[in-house]
């Protein structure tokens, strides 16, 4: 068996060495280790890519005992994933379909490990994309005064499939705390700026207006403070005066895909860890 | 003679044939023309290099004729540029000394077509680097008190020696009024974030807080709101949750330098133009 | 009547003026002119768009007065493309579907200005995709005894609907001068490296044998040299040590995709000028 | 005390854990630990910061712990460097100035940890520049004739003071096997190409000729086959048909600048490992 275990724990002289100790002792070979110390705020983040063949008793012990003998003494907050077992991913869109696009043909030839039972959307449009690809396309019209209930009907949808996370793949609703709360860390968007820069509605359009020469795009896991959470991914390019409005949407188009496929593809790998509104991305 | 043309005016139909067949009327040969329509503000821009040989009467003649035959007509402003005349920069420093270094080293290399009569500081350590490269350093402390008289100082400085532009090369002060209404759209400053995120002071810093995964720094024209001036150029590097504060200020001296130089450059080559608080940037 | 006006002849003086002078005279009004003079060679260069509104008379005339007035005293090459006529463009594959579905994502949102009648493939496995976005798919097969045959009922494809311009699309055959003759400047390629570097077969397996930190890909023009025609677009990636060979391979496919569309498009805008095996693009 | 290891040895499992273990037995405390393992090869690559305060013994009796109990068990190779000694560097140059006034102007301001007794060159030129910042500067003339006494009086010189590695800031000499066995993988040279394309002379020229639309530099370690040695760092930047070869080379000397510097800087951070004519460039 092949898992991932992400740790992490107030920083401790010695920590490496007892993590490494302890998964040798399990029969653990590890394949690839990252750490990370953030001095500032004295706390230890580790990844690791262990293969215990079939040299390890059970998942359930192997748990047990580093929850007892690595954690607990350590103060240590950790999750392991078995490599087997395959994400279910969701995906939400409006109008806008070149991110839908680009997940969809990247999930189609076996780029992303992951499951997509289906997609939800406030309007119609796209309903053709995903029959293309053959998903469930689930049309939930949002207005003010159904905000909610519809927010309570995609929960229901979402918990009845046991999804693991979202993508916002260009949703252009304002997700609330309904969702946040049960997808902490776990909802991941896609936002048509270089963040901070032109938070909020209309990014190209206030790009256009200050006269910047490079335009960017940020993806990143949604917060209850609208496009301030964390960050996963950024990119850029640039742009010049001979550039229209028009022309910033459809150079921005190929960053947001971009940079919310690299987003998708660390979530999925297990690569970011979140703390202090900031992620700590392995490599 | 060669010289370099700049133009703007209302847009209208027929002007590009307008100008360049004036252009040929006085024996000129365009070597190099670029325009552009802003179509928002209606504005037509050009800028035209052109090769007058020793065919042409006069400069003064030749200014007659284009103020009479096409810039009046067509509602024109416009500036032409002698190639022989090598403007007079002075550059404005505090502390920091990566910038100064390096546009000296451009300077002493031969890379920047330009004067640098002196050097101001509101501090004196970097005296020794001016006499490194042999050129005048004017000390003139600054406090909270002495500001205004400190500014006059400067502007005698600068007129007695008819200094046409001024580069602010990481000077920490706030410039006002007083030499931006005498130097409009010719103070280069050089801000160490990609704006308008993180204007203001301490920028690094607040990046590190954001978790941001690009870091940039800005070139502008100075205008009285602080960082809010026509951009020139920009550029960007990346960083990680690995980097320091200290990381992101190193790595920023090398994207502040580059930056500096390359905006000192367009503006030397006349290859700026500024409205609406933006720039047309010449190829 | 919009059109795009592309010009080469050698370079002369006022060639710029007689050229927006006839335009003006026949009643078109210039939105864009870029230039270019090739100093070396002692070529000139020029793209125009004119908007001819409904003044001008007649199409044909317009064409006979440029070819006697302007054309023939300054030994000009010029083509003229009226905006209402969509290209045919179509694509050859091979198995990678990538590029593939990059380019019909963009097509089906509208993104490309362009028919594409038709795909063709020497293997049958991208026929599905084909089928997703309803284009019709010609599988030829292609051994080293039939190629020439293969080619012929390509041509015979091509002709029979008119097509304008071929894009190979990680197409992984060597296209043979049969069809590079009949489309001279009109087949686009996308290799997956940085030319010159790691022509031919298995660049990403050269690229990591020889431990470079950055790959590109490279868009180009067709020419009997094998990977060594004008080069359209470039990008690159960087890459580290930590990176396997597969690793190589998945960044450089999202290279691939955004070098490919943008050459088409290029291509697509008429901004694209071949002489001496060199490209001049416009912007 | 403050040590940065560097590591390599046959692969092998827990192989993490025995060294983390050592240094743990030894009082030391990891701060920063980086790891790569090359598949392919069956190499396994360590890079340890440790902070041993003041509980180690001696240096020496750790050096003797480690040879004994961790380093001939696993068959390592290894290198310890204490954060208390500045490596000597002498920097080789001809006549361009660039990459001399950068990495002077960073040793001067203190960011650079090195030492730097002297400037060694195979002309006069650039004399002036190392007295601008107080470096002794040797001027060794070579011809074809006196190549190799020149060299054995650069060798002395570089013996008698004690010299670690040598910097070829735009060295126009190929520099011999004289050299390159005393000092292996510890000269450090900047091409001005994207190697592995245009190795050789002239590689602003090749590049023009080609048409590419991206210029690049490259800082690899100096071996035996011209321009083919193991690369630290690559950096790129875009050019199109717009630019001469003199543009080529002005936008080139900014790449090339960065590049070097931030070679050097690996180099002096201990973070690059040289195998198989590859290098492993820890963050």
């Amino acid at each position: 068996m092949k898992a991932t275990i992400l740790i992490h724990c107030p920083d401790q002289p010695g920590i490496i060495s007892s993590v490494t100790g302890f998964i040798h002792s399990q029969r653990g070979n590890i394949i690839y280790l990252d750490q990370h110390v953030d001095k500032q705020a004295g706390i230890f983040f580790m990844r690791l890519e262990s293969d215990f063949s079939n040299q390890m008793t059970s998942l359930e012990k192997f748990n047990e005992a580093f929850e007892t003998d690595l954690a607990k003494p350590n103060k240590m907050e950790w999750n392991i994933y078995s490599d087997g077992i395959r994400p279910k991913m969701v995906l939400f869109v409006s109008k806008y379909n070149h991110c839908l696009y680009d997940l969809l043909s990247r999930y189609r030839s076996g780029e992303l490990d992951v499951e997509i039972p289906f997609i939800i959307s406030n309007h119609d449009e796209l309903r053709d994309i995903a029959g293309q690809f053959d998903i469930d396309f689930h049309h939930i019209p949002i207005t003010s005064e159904t905000k909610s209930q519809a927010e309570e009907k995609q929960l229901r949808l979402l918990k009845e499939h046991h999804i693991d996370f979202i993508v916002l793949a260009r949703y252009m609703q304002i997700v609330t705390e309904t969702l946040i709360s049960e997808y902490p860390n776990k909802i991941i968007n896609i936002h048509h700026s270089f963040l901070p820069a032109f938070a909020g509605a209309k990014p190209y359009h206030a790009a256009f207006e200050r006269g910047v020469k490079i335009i960017g795009a940020t993806s990143h896991y949604v917060t209850e403070d609208l496009d301030a959470g964390p960050i996963i991914e950024q990119d850029v390019t640039t742009v010049s005066h001979s550039h229209s409005i028009k022309d910033f949407i459809a150079k921005g188009r190929d960053l947001e895909k971009i940079v919310l496929s690299r987003a998708v593809k660390l979530h999925l790998e297990r690569k970011t860890m979140v703390y202090n509104n900031k992620t700590v991305i392995f490599s």
